[in-house]
């Protein structure tokens, strides 16, 4: 981890807008940005209080590059903790790559993914879960992933685990203490506390790791495919409940080849939609791609809503039982949601006879609709929304949506589970305290305590550069 | 045109990044965030300074939305003019929405397109052709236009033009004067020198029109149709010039059926490549669809590579002639680069035979390429750099770009030939003063001088929001 560098990346997203911003964070940020800039005031930028804002021209020789607005923050009263220089420039895509690489020539280096941040962890200004709590924020498209993020970055269970681990280690501590006078036989750590510090320790521990399962869902967002034969209106019901033209929809069976993903949020949730390619035989070498790429998707997805064309889906009673059985029996592992689309194709007593049919079907979840009349869509959200337990996050829980933190939960249950049973089997301090020194890592882990190069490194390898 | 209001608008790029900027202008900015910040130095922005920065949560109710950064702006030293507030939050989409909608709430108006410079304009920040150039500066993609687009915010021609403008005007009133004075038959302005003004502008305004048709193509990018046959590879020539997999590439011919487009800058001129569906008689509908938009890309374009196959094409001497002006003859109107892909399939001697040939052919562009192994297409490239002069812009002369002021400029020489033949058929005064005035309007209306609301919102109407 080299920090005595001074790093620069663009921190806005990428594309034209009316502004962008630049980054530079590290020893020599402000005196590198020093004589590139010439202020409207001529001040110096070297000689500025921190946390002010300059404007003036950005410079290469006698090449004014643009007009830009520079906000200096001096170390540690920074994001980073370091001297910070952010350029604010017009949004050209141009432009911020001209200024990025004058930096660069004049000793700045290009910023690795997620560098900011980590070096606002090594220099302590966050612990490590909110440190990966930023990442999780930005890419944040709902309430729900955003509320997560938001505790998460204040603290979130993090705080929850710092403390138990403290608790845990100064009974490691009492016990390795015991070890040091172990011909005397003194028992420092009382071992009914620490009986109930275990079990207290387990709870929670226990309640985080069943969280995930909830946790995970909001912040990926649920993926739902769409699946079905060619030409029931797959691509319409997609548009229709992203409400926009996403996919392009013809009358012509195999219109779509690649399959086509987009989000929405429903009730503060994100659903992530997959259309995918009709299933049918084909000789078509692309649309037949597309249709291998279709059982790939239904293999990824959380939900399959299986359209039909209400129309060619005319049986009754015990006959219409079959044939979902026979549509249910297809996805034994999924949770299945039957859409019968197109009634608006059909006359009143036809939907009558559908709905019949439909309510009939106990225990399944079946559901008429019209993708292109945009009729029964809102009904198709709130049946998707049943779907998902979110008791949890509504009672403000903490919740635990990273697996790396997943992980190191089980793990550290794992270990506390055999110190557990060593309390119960008598065992000698030196081989609880090895148990419990095991279980501190697992908490070390998620706050940072505990870490390594490789480790950070696969962290912040997923964040954006410019973070 | 509402000035006494407060204006919020997203100012980055939409999408995910590592930062966003909401900008807020008008009398309310400050007073409007003031209660929804909370400053980690619990200090209240109304009494801060203006340009200095500030961290804290942004709050709704007892909901914390983000950690910002705050930078505040005391009218009249801000980008308006007026009272503006800058936050910068974590980058995504829902945070930057849900804070937009928050300070809606709370009194703002969502910005239209443009209305931050509009106010900029209207506050006598800058001119009307200045403010225009902060729209080119953010689309600017290459050195060309960036260049054009720094040289017009900092006044450009602009300047030439107030200047010229002023002189007019000086002599205008002079004349106006001597009518007031009619009876005793007095010239306070002195013809001679007069002629000798409107022929400095006459000169001017044609060097600039003249500037246009280079101006035009800079900002723009020069559009370029790869047109040919199916399969001859224009696909994989986009990808070669591209530098990326831009197109899908196969080996069934009619693989490509939207035109894709895309842009790059050749030694700093932006060229826009557009690859076109290949020629033929089909029956795919979907592909027909294409073939018919190829044909209107042609018409767009502003040079023509027509590409072919370099095995089909191996007819010598006399015949390749007569080959090459068939070509040339479906173009008629449009300068033509005739290409021969994939010399990678040919012998040495063919590619011996085919060089040959493509020199044999006086006054024609001829190139031989392949594109899938990358020989030539540098070659390619200059040779269509070729095409646009670029001698204006490299002596830094002011060159027009926007057809507004082109049309203005038109419109003013027209006025100005008026008076030089009234001065010629010594014209009274009272009908030169008619003439003059109305080129001092086209004059104006470059500048800003004149204008109404209808022309400002036709302006602002192609900014970005948030600019």
């Amino acid at each position: 981890m080299r920090l005595n560098d001074t790093i620069v990346a663009l921190a806005t997203p990428s594309g034209a807008g009316a502004i962008a911003v630049i980054r530079i964070s590290g020893p020599e940020a402000i005196k590198i940005v020093a004589p590139l800039f010439k202020a409207k005031s001529n001040k110096n930028i070297q000689d500025q209080a921190s946390h002010t804002l300059h404007l003036g021209n950005l410079v290469h020789g006698a090449r004014i590059l643009d007009e830009v607005l520079v906000s200096i923050f001096h170390g540690p009263r920074s994001y980073t903790g370091e001297h910070t220089i952010e350029i604010s420039c017009h949004g050209s895509s141009y432009i911020q790559q001209e200024i990025i690489l004058l930096l660069i020539k004049k000793g700045c280096r290009a910023a690795e993914a997620g560098e900011f941040t980590l070096r606002a962890f090594l220099n302590g200004k966050m612990d490590l879960s909110q440190a990966e709590a930023v990442a999780d924020l930005i890419s944040s498209e709902n309430q729900a992933s955003h509320q997560l993020a938001m505790q998460q970055m204040r603290g979130g269970f993090s705080n929850e685990i710092q403390k138990l681990r403290q608790e845990l280690l100064d009974f490691a501590s009492l016990i390795e203490l015991e070890l040091d006078f172990a011909e005397e036989d003194v028992e420092f750590a009382n071992r009914d506390e620490f009986m109930s510090l275990v079990a207290k320790i387990q709870n929670v521990l226990k309640k985080l790791i069943d969280s995930f399962a909830v946790g995970n869902v909001i912040k990926n967002g649920i993926p739902v495919a769409i699946v079905g034969e060619p030409n029931v209106g797959k691509s319409t019901l997609l548009n229709a409940l992203l409400n926009e033209e996403r996919a392009i929809v013809s009358e012509i069976a195999g219109t779509t080849r690649d399959s086509i993903e987009d989000e929405i949020s429903i009730g503060g949730v994100g659903f992530r939609f997959i259309d995918t390619a009709g299933i049918r035989e084909t000789q078509d070498v692309i649309e037949g791609l597309g249709i291998k790429r279709t059982f790939e998707k239904i293999a990824q997805a959380q939900v399959v809503i299986f359209l039909l064309d209400a129309e060619m889906f005319n049986v009754q009673g015990s006959e219409f039982k079959v044939e979902i059985e026979k549509i249910k029996n297809q996805f034994p592992q999924k949770p299945l949601l039957v859409v019968a689309n197109k009634i608006d194709n059909l006359s009143d007593t036809e939907i009558l006879n559908l709905t019949v049919s439909l309510s009939a079907v106990e225990g399944s979840n079946l559901i008429a609709i019209s993708a292109k009349e945009n009729i029964g869509v809102e009904e198709l959200k709130n049946k998707l929304l049943e779907f998902v337990n979110l008791g949890e996050l509504r009672n403000n829980n903490a919740i635990v949506t990273n697996s790396r933190h997943y992980n190191a939960l089980l793990s550290a249950l794992e270990e506390i589970n055999q110190v557990q049973e060593g309390l119960n089997n008598n065992l000698s301090g030196d081989l609880l305290a090895i148990d419990i020194r095991q279980a501190l890592y697992h908490f070390g882990e998620i706050t940072g305590e505990v870490t390594n190069d490789e480790l950070l490194g696969n962290i912040f390898a997923n964040f954006c550069i410019g973070k």
